[in-house]
């Protein structure tokens, strides 16, 4: 793996966190953090079962709104978890809506945002607690840490996480070229917000803008960001298969594209990627795969 | 993954050995071991890897003999470890015969076994001792520990190792029923030898029997062994994929495939399996994950 890609490539692997991704880190938190005896949340994704699993461990009853074209895998996994599936029709009603009408139904509710909320972060920030105890073992440091940003909940977590600890370590945000809202909101110096969300297949990463909470800690701590093609992710999904044994969804390899997008920055330095996790319809899968 | 196979499963998943499979433990323990300068070896699989990779660790030379309809991906892979790959047509020329032949032209060379070696056995006991220290952790321990036999170098390797930790924990041998000269050898109580190499999909237990220096260990220090079908064996892998996010090839998902052949056996117990490795052909991962 660190041959093909110049680098000395260390792969932090959350596709073996509980319910396969990071986003059990950051639900965790919230699950156990707040009050409410009941959450709502909307995801067609990673964080709708790591939810859902976070309820079940808390006792707390759990909804998650899901789109009624949402993979079947992915609506079974989080009723496995024992929560609610409220299916829309999103040509009808926008998920945020239907989440509105949950809220007034139950009052008592908490409505819970995949990623800007600060205990999603503090959830998250375990990871760089984690990077940083890594470090600070007294073995070869890393010179960068890069992970994939879509609503910024993750880089937001980790960056936190590693200052806490004393640790300066710089971290690269990794976007998709065609979702590069966060790129750009750099070069503006505030939030850009895309009309539409981008449909880039690494599909964690279908944001329209980073979340408030995330920008206050991102816009000026972060080393930079870096933008990689769709081939460059689907070539990384591959990399991990033939090189590393991993099981990477398409939004778990955007951080180790990057050493494919840009491989000049990193040459011969010792670099942290995190894989975010593992989840992935096998089709897709089958077809990253199977292409070249 | 629990759930589904009715028992508290954890894998010992040894994907992410150095060069991908459990083989590297034997190997390294081999090339470190002998004071041979240059070390001989057949193997079409992973064993070629690990003893390529733990040659050049070991400053060593290694020549690995394959057959010339190996896989065009282990081939590139031996090579890239710095070893010489001497490519027979294994019509015109059996394997063992070339082995020879490059020995007498260079009779200081040690000529590895994949598995009848004590040095290998030695080797794959750390690995029993590594369950044995979590065994004593202090938290739930194993009830059993499933591995696949082919040659039997790993099982031998595992309860040699747990026994020198002084831990008692049974040990299963799981076998591919179309390859069941373990199952034969227990029954007949001395080591039967299949006549030509069962074409089992888990290649890398595609031995005519197991080695005498592992019946020695195995035939009275084992729980005893499981038969699983080719059926089983493409199920453990999706299971793997599906629910643990863990690339196994077919010869790794063996010991998980008994819990499927044999479900009431463990039923509710702590088990642990070893997955052995990952390093499959894309093609034939592509076509086990894509059927059903």
């Amino acid at each position: 793996l660190s041959e093909r890609l110049g680098a000395e490539v260390v792969l932090a692997n959350e596709a073996f966190q509980w319910t396969g991704s990071y986003k059990f880190r950051g639900a965790s938190n919230v699950a156990k953090s707040v009050p409410n005896a009941a959450i709502i949340t909307a995801s067609s994704g990673n964080f709708g079962q790591a939810m859902a699993f976070s309820c079940k461990l808390a006792g707390k009853a759990c909804t998650v709104v899901m789109p009624a074209n949402a993979a079947r895998v992915k609506i079974d996994s989080v009723r496995s978890y024992g929560a609610t599936v409220d299916l829309v029709d999103t040509k009808v009603v926008r998920r945020e809506d239907r989440v509105a009408a949950l809220k007034a139904a139950n009052p008592e509710a908490y409505v819970a945002s995949a990623f800007d909320d600060t205990l999603v972060i503090q959830g998250n920030a375990s990871l760089g607690r984690e990077l940083a105890a890594i470090n600070a073992r007294g073995g070869k440091r890393f010179d960068a840490i890069l992970a994939p940003i879509g609503g910024g909940g993750l880089c937001a977590g980790i960056v936190s996480g590693l200052r806490a600890a004393g640790d300066q370590t710089p971290v690269w945000a990794v976007e998709p070229a065609m979702a590069n809202d966060f790129v750009q909101s750099l070069a503006a110096k505030r939030i850009v917000i895309q009309d539409q969300e981008p449909q880039t297949i690494a599909d964690g990463a279908r944001t329209r803008s980073v979340g408030k909470h995330n920008w206050e800690i991102l816009h000026d701590s972060l080393a930079g960001a870096i933008e990689v093609s769709e081939d460059d992710i689907r070539e990384s999904v591959r990399i991990c298969f033939a090189l590393a044994n991993v099981k990477a969804e398409p939004t778990g390899a955007v951080a180790l594209a990057a050493l494919l997008a840009d491989p000049a920055r990193f040459r011969g330095k010792r670099v942290c990627c995190v894989v975010t996790g593992g989840n992935v319809d096998p089709a897709v899968y089958l077809s990253i795969i199977g292409g070249s």
